[in-house]
């Protein structure tokens, strides 16, 4: 991969000042072009030339509009970011539609040096390149599009320029340590760097080795790519209208078919038991901080089955610092400037903290794909981007609970009837309530999809009897306490 | 200020039973009435009370509709919250126009715990008193209103609490070692405690202290404060329509007449010089990552003046790591929600790292003082909230170096004709800039207040002949290395 790379790739002065002009105004087109497509585009500009990483990025803000373009370099993680799973820095600063973000350094560079130093392991490779590459595909599929630039440098430039940086010569204050350690290890890194590149180049976002020894080769070749991109970008189709929405029959039996409805619990059995599971909470939750456990709770159900009711008796047994809910809605015009799960990605909290989602991206396959919001191929593509975004949270320590509350229609009427008659409580009931009633099957077929789709071993669905609220909560804070006691067993 | 709320105020189960329910019909009432309006509100739940505070703030997440509040629970500070200025925590959360956010903790706090300790004199407390009251004065001048809930329980209930938690009786499984600390220095605490509060009571923010002896009186009580919180913003006058444009003459001289813009660098001089200035910003840079010293610089200018190429130079001497450059344009619509200093707060970077403003807030009194965007009344107080603003970050560690780049109007003609005649550059130059120009004498006029009013001796303004490209860029470089040399020669 990198032989292509060494062939002596040169610009004359003449030919960069020629082609210099034409390329910044095709760019600059470009980057207005691309405002009115749904493409972000992401270029990532990694190498084993870090100075020549730098040049790139600088001669590209000179080429290029900035008002339009973020730059985000990683470095070390900062503490926010050491208590967070590791793709959480980059879902942080994804750009939104229409826009370019340059990141330097990056998800491609992590593992090199930990593989280098014997860090990583073989099987934490391959994990590596498994993430790396449904995270990108999962952006792909939104629209974004890729420029990946490995600016490289043959190994006896390295050499050539760590010999004028020792004596100090010409302009070589920028090479420091790890630009040593580089041309030190080149003939063990040169290897890792093009299997890296091998097996995290796709079709929808392929590695662009750049040869580096003649900078003014090195930086048109570079914006000739970034140009290749935006228009890409821009000739991506438009998003498929969503279709009518989904009509399939509501199997029988379901899942929620399952669900015993007829569970209660009495008074003053309830009151006892839950007093008692919330000290319980408040102490597991001190421990889970202590042993850096994340949990995070998901609920849905619906409406009227009681969600915010349970949620409170769980936050009661809860220090305000060491929780939060998020309760969410149809996505803001904002948040459609980004893939779906961006939202959810940002939300997700330290290590040691809880956070409670009041519905969450599972509405993607629920009311998106009931009310045809979201197109088929956008909802049938979200069980798989799910499944591994939770993968992800639970590789990195998080209890994740995923509850489902279950009523029956009836019990559902009654429950909006009572809203109605109760002052305070009519905010709460709406047209789109009775509307989505009458979606009934519908929505079983959707949840009955979704829980065979999306229960994992890591990260089942709890499907909770909710016709009775007291059963409902005391069951609820059964399986957080015992999740917590199973995950906080454990000496770190 | 507490025997008030030591006279054993109760509220009987039936009149909590027959209050309650009106109580929450007019709080959600409000919140939705709130949602049209411009204010942001503001609680603030503090107190000796902290389990108390806690049952307050579960109640009222009871009472009131989620969906629309926030609350945010100040523990000890994160990381990036170490590494700012010390508001910055605060500014970063604050609620948006027309929503409530509760703030459990908060800026209240802080001050007592570390007096109780002896590790702020009184004149640190003096100093932070100064602050809240500036910080909650500008946010009230923008629109906010604060309900200051001051949770108060009666030192032998304290002991009576303690006494029970000791037996572990009751419901006083929250009680912690913070709660211990508090009844065991409570004769100590308390003058303190009133002490803060006096103080930091003001007409547009008052405390109110409630007496928490009896809970029902207590939640009934704190949600009245916060139900007149609601009305008071929802009675408040609309925001005033912008008046035209301010059209006081030009001063002269003004201080832009004392600017030399003869000044100039000749090319075989400045290609060496610059280089220098590079290699010994990139050193410096580096040193004040090392001693945590943050560096903001902020460029102002006529349009074409040269900012960007100024920028440019600055950051080919940086780390791409350390440095983050933030385009300023107009307000969008989610600014336009806060206050217009809050997306500047939350730029602000980490100690050791450098932010750059192309434009910044001085837009307020600049841009929108000569277009009549704000009231006269807001930029007039403009003036001396910058001033406040740019004082915490200088007495955060922070280089904080504000350039105006000037040019005299035929040069910018010059440059405005040769952007129109390079391809790559006509995006560089709009209607917009020429309608600027029209409106010279008023942007001096607004210069020279503003300069007049906002150089201070930490934060001078720096007025760079800019008539030259080259000299300009030299005299920017020079003086953020003068000011680097000076903030790192001290140890820490």
């Amino acid at each position: 991969m990198f032989e292509a790379a060494e062939v002596g790739q040169k610009l004359s002065k003449k030919a960069y000042s020629e082609r210099e002009p034409e390329l910044r105004l095709a760019l600059v087109n470009a980057q207005y072009d691309l405002q009115a497509t749904r493409s972000p585009v992401i270029v990532l500009i990694a190498g084993d030339d870090r100075p020549g990483a730098t040049g790139v990025l600088n001669q590209l803000h000179e080429w290029m509009d900035g008002r339009y373009t973020r730059t985000h370099a990683f470095g070390p993680p900062t503490e926010a970011e050491r208590l967070r799973p590791l793709f959480w820095r980059y879902w942080n600063v994804l750009p939104r539609r229409g826009r370019v973000a340059f990141f330097l350094g990056s998800w491609a560079l992590s593992p090199l040096a930990a593989r280098l130093e014997g860090q990583m392991q073989a099987g934490g490779f391959d994990r590596w390149i498994e993430r790396v590459t449904r995270f990108e595909r999962a952006l792909a599929a939104d629209g974004a599009v890729f420029v990946k630039l490995w600016i490289h440098l043959p190994k006896h430039e390295h050499e050539k320029r760590l010999a004028k940086a020792r004596k100090k010569q010409g302009d070589t204050w920028r090479v420091d340590e790890v630009d040593w350690r580089i041309c030190d290890n080149y003939d063990a890194l040169a290897p890792l760097a093009e299997e890296l590149l091998q097996r995290t180049t796709t079709p929808e976002a392929p590695w662009q080795v750049v040869e580096a020894s003649d900078a003014r080769h090195r930086d048109v070749a570079s914006a000739e790519h970034v140009l290749d991109g935006l228009e890409q970008a821009i000739a991506l189709p438009a998003r498929a209208a969503p279709g009518p929405p989904a009509s399939a029959p509501a199997p029988t039996p379901s899942v929620l078919d399952r669900v015993d409805l007829s569970a209660a619990l009495a008074r003053d059995e309830y009151k006892p038991r839950l007093d008692k599971l919330q000290r319980s909470l408040f102490k597991l939750a001190n421990r889970a901080d202590e042993r850096e456990v994340r949990t995070v709770l998901v609920f849905e159900g619906w409406d009227a089955a009681g969600k915010g009711g349970v949620i409170r008796r769980v936050t009661h047994a809860l220090d305000a610092r060491d929780y939060r809910v998020v309760p969410i809605a149809a996505p803001s015009a904002e948040q459609l400037q980004y893939h779906y799960l961006w939202r959810f990605w940002r939300e997700i909290p330290r290590a040691g903290k809880m956070l409670i989602f009041d519905r969450s991206w599972y509405g993607r396959v629920l009311v998106e794909r009931v009310e045809g919001l979201a197109a088929e191929a956008e909802w049938q593509r979200a069980y798989s981007e799910i499944n591994a975004f939770e993968q992800e949270l639970v590789e990195a320590n998080t209890v994740l609970l995923k509850f489902w509350l279950h009523v029956d229609p009836d019990e559902q009427l009654r429950r909006f009837q009572e809203r109605e008659r109760t002052a305070y409580k009519k905010y709460k009931i709406t047209d789109e309530d009775y509307r989505n009633r009458g979606q009934w099957d519908a929505y079983v077929a959707a949840v009955h999809e979704m829980v065979e789709r999306t229960s994992t071993p890591d990260a089942p669905w709890h499907l909770v009897p909710a016709n009775d609220k007291r059963f409902a909560r005391v069951q609820v804070l059964e399986t957080i306490s015992d999740a917590l006691k199973q995950a906080t067993k454990k000496r770190r």
